[in-house]
């Protein structure tokens, strides 16, 4: 494992793919598009999971499957969804390989195995869900359906980056049924907020809470909530986003339900995900040019000691000390693990965690038998110090949540200082450039402005901030009245 | 919700489809062959996946992520496996859609968007995985690779059964490389003991370890290691497998590594894995015609507290002293809940959580207030109490357990007197259709003998048993010289 990264300075979109790598979290597989998450990525994934299945259901969702294959004239039914994802989308349209009768020990497609109706390898899963809630509702007795599903999804993207867009991903999509709009919307705006508290509690990553402009909005909502972060190149990247559907898919598929006066009516819907990109939200957030930083949190273990020797003696000894120190540690709920590797030098081992972003990392020499010490160093700050062994447990505990708030602190103090007031344009394209992050701006409110806007800066507006003030001003591009500032951005 | 299931008696195969139905775990969905998993079957599920990723860990492996799709060059390196699977695969050919001209609001498969290389869906992940540890092993110090993956697979069967054969199927698949042989089989067979214990002490699932005939074994492996369930109508069912793959896949995708020695050799391979597919064995181990019967382990919820009150003032102290006892169970790390539904009566709610297998049910009303008692009903036994309120908690706690051990003995017992020594074949027709079960008969060991068994009396040789004796004996379809019995019977 190389240690030398390309700096951020130098090349951050290069020092990004590298790290992935190179931290192993992720592959390129050989499929287009496709990524390999490899154990210490997938790992980190795993904690994210766990989480966030624990705030779903302490908020009343319960988990499900749906099929993978959506067929055409389900996929087709509910239109703005299907027009939006339409170029996108993987389709199977065989059933079946034969042997290739000109290539021998070769297969090729039978092409009497045609499917009569292809099949949608979904990209979302709105169409194949609300066909089937349509046999679960009938009275507002029924409701509401609180669903999520954590599945793989497929969006045939021309050009991919791990975890940041590829082709397939792994993602939740929780899908609900509601009897009324008031509460649908509460729905929503609840699942956003679960997202800002995990991101910014968990994750150690600060976001702004809004919703999207209806021309960044999802295929086929009437309101998307999105949280939007900061990566320290000053690019925006969407973390999470929970949708209020109002009836279309209700329409689309024709689900009524018989409310509680006896009529009639179409049953309201949300939607709302979040995917692998959290990963490349998590690197780009608190990584540094020596590697990895993770929230510990996330980390897969929160501790690492490694053993530094000359003799077996010494060896033993210092993994019995480690194997207690791990024991102390676990009663805590604090993992730790013991690199015990007689294959690799302590210098290797030390820039192996220190680019997988172990937080804490023990090292215990013979010196530090003798005096009853170890060396402990912090992967945020680089930064060693010598503890007594009788103090060590506690300060670990300590330092994990120490380490924690101030990731966070940091990562929110970065952000806070690139959200930048503007007023005209030209200061706006200026900033864009040379300070980059979020500028905050007077719209006139018309998608218009808002992709001329885009085409002339690549900005977009990445959401009208939950928190926006009521405050008269001009938009930033064309002078038109305007009555709160929205958040632009460059974005992954 | 009906509660009157067609009886086993009447027609096993319509109680069993009508089961999985009206107890609410799946159902089948808008895409042939394709299944939805509804919140109560997922639930279950998520305890089994639970379970086996512990054991997983334990047993040192970690999980990862592979691609769903696998080029088509890349599927067919091993031929056999690709033989195997050919049949049966989803194959993607395009990647948009595009507006159907002749046809407004429709969409059709944009010509111009064909794959150079068609994509299978996953039927099985060797291929993909072996095309990717190529990259990742140069020598022994990489090995051995010990991953698991949890994903979703897609096998085009033309006949398809909710849980038991779907198009598309949840599984876990481990895939590990070794440096030798031996290592290689220790693993292949360390697996399948995971799923033998497992399926026992977690599912109360008696399991038969053995090794599959040449003909029954996985496409492309040497030894294929699996357990055997016996289901209540006497036909078996395969729950799991675990395969010693040799170095096929390391030859087809040319995956060498350095030995210690300094020498290149070709990697050994294991895979091994359980599907979805153990819900159906779970079913129909442990029902009967009332609906589901769930051990303890695998309940959602392991207890069911009902009120049966007149007044309001009545429902909420009852509401009370349901919380309370809750909240005690809960501290005993056991799962309970209030059906507080006041649109449903004690009578539906009783048989809605009979039909769902609830372990064990209480009855609360004002009678038992007044008393200090309550009412405990078992789910397997359909037996009932009254149970003094200062008894419950260690009463449910010691009842749990004794539920989930009974179940394993009573599926055992019935699984033991089902196995028929039988040494000629008119018998061994008449055993296999008046009393069912498993024959354990002396077998040739030629593919011949047994597929002419199979195509006379649709049973198959189950497996060859970890623990058969050697005993001289003679072909029961030939007469030819044997020396050990098999397994044979109708399966799933």
């Amino acid at each position: 494992m190389s240690k030398n990264l390309t700096s951020r300075a130098e090349d951050y979109s290069k020092w990004y793919n590298e790290l992935v790598v190179k931290a192993d979290l992720a592959e390129n597989s050989a499929v287009r598009g496709c990524m390999v998450i490899k154990p210490y990525g997938y790992a980190i994934w795993e904690k994210m999971q766990a989480e966030l299945d624990r705030m779903f259901k302490e908020t009343g969702h319960q988990n499900a499957y749906f099929p993978l294959f959506v067929p055409k004239s389900l996929f087709e039914a509910e239109e703005k969804n299907a027009e939006g994802f339409a170029k996108e989308c993987a389709v199977v349209t065989h059933y079946r390989l034969q042997n290739d009768p000109d290539n021998e020990g070769k297969l090729r497609v039978d092409p009497e195995a045609k499917l009569e109706e292809e099949l949608v390898v979904r990209p979302t899963s709105e169409a194949i869900i609300w066909s089937t809630y349509k046999g679960w509702i009938e009275s507002y007795r029924d409701l509401p359906i609180l669903i999520n599903q954590w599945a793989n999804v497929v969006r045939w993207e021309m050009r991919t980056r791990l975890f940041l867009r590829t082709a397939e991903f792994l993602w939740q999509e929780g899908h609900t049924a509601h009897a009324t709009k008031k509460e649908a919307l509460a729905e929503a705006e609840l699942m956003n907020n679960v997202y800002s508290e995990f991101a910014e509690n968990f994750m150690a990553i600060p976001v702004i809470k809004g919703v999207k402009t209806e021309s960044e909005r999802f295929a086929g909502a009437i309101e998307t909530f999105c949280i939007e972060a900061l990566m320290q190149d000053g690019k925006a990247l969407q973390a999470g986003t929970s949708h209020f559907l109002g009836q279309n898919f209700a329409k689309a598929f024709d689900v009524k339900f018989t409310n509680n006066e006896g009529k009639l009516e179409y049953v309201w819907a949300t939607s709302w995900g979040v995917s692998t990109r959290l990963m490349g939200a998590l690197i780009m957030t608190h990584s540094d040019d020596k590697g990895l930083v993770l929230p510990p949190n996330l980390a897969p273990s929160q501790v690492v000691i490694v053993p530094i020797y000359k003799t077996d003696e010494q060896f033993e000894i210092i993994t019995k000390k480690a194997n207690s120190i791990i024991q102390d540690l676990k009663a805590k709920g604090i993992s730790c693990k013991l690199d015990g590797r007689t294959t690799h030098r302590p210098g290797a081992k030390f820039a192996q965690h220190e680019l997988q972003g172990v937080p804490l990392r023990i090292a215990i020499g013979p010196k530090d038998l003798e005096n009853g010490t170890v060396e402990l160093a912090r992967r945020d700050t680089l930064t060693k110090e010598i503890v007594v062994m009788s103090d060590l447990i506690a300060k670990i505990d300590g330092l994990l949540k120490r380490i924690q708030e101030e990731l966070f602190t940091k990562a929110l103090t970065f952000r806070d200082s690139h959200i930048t007031e503007v007023d005209d344009f030209e200061t706006f394209k200026k900033v864009l450039v040379s300070k980059t992050g979020f500028i905050s701006a007077h719209w006139d409110g018309t998608t218009e402005t808002e992709l001329k806007i885009k085409e002339l800066t690549k900005a977009t507006i990445r959401c009208i901030p939950s928190d926006a003030k009521n405050e008269e001003g001009k938009c930033v591009f064309t002078g038109k009245p305007s009555s709160r500032r929205v958040l632009f951005a460059k974005a992954y």
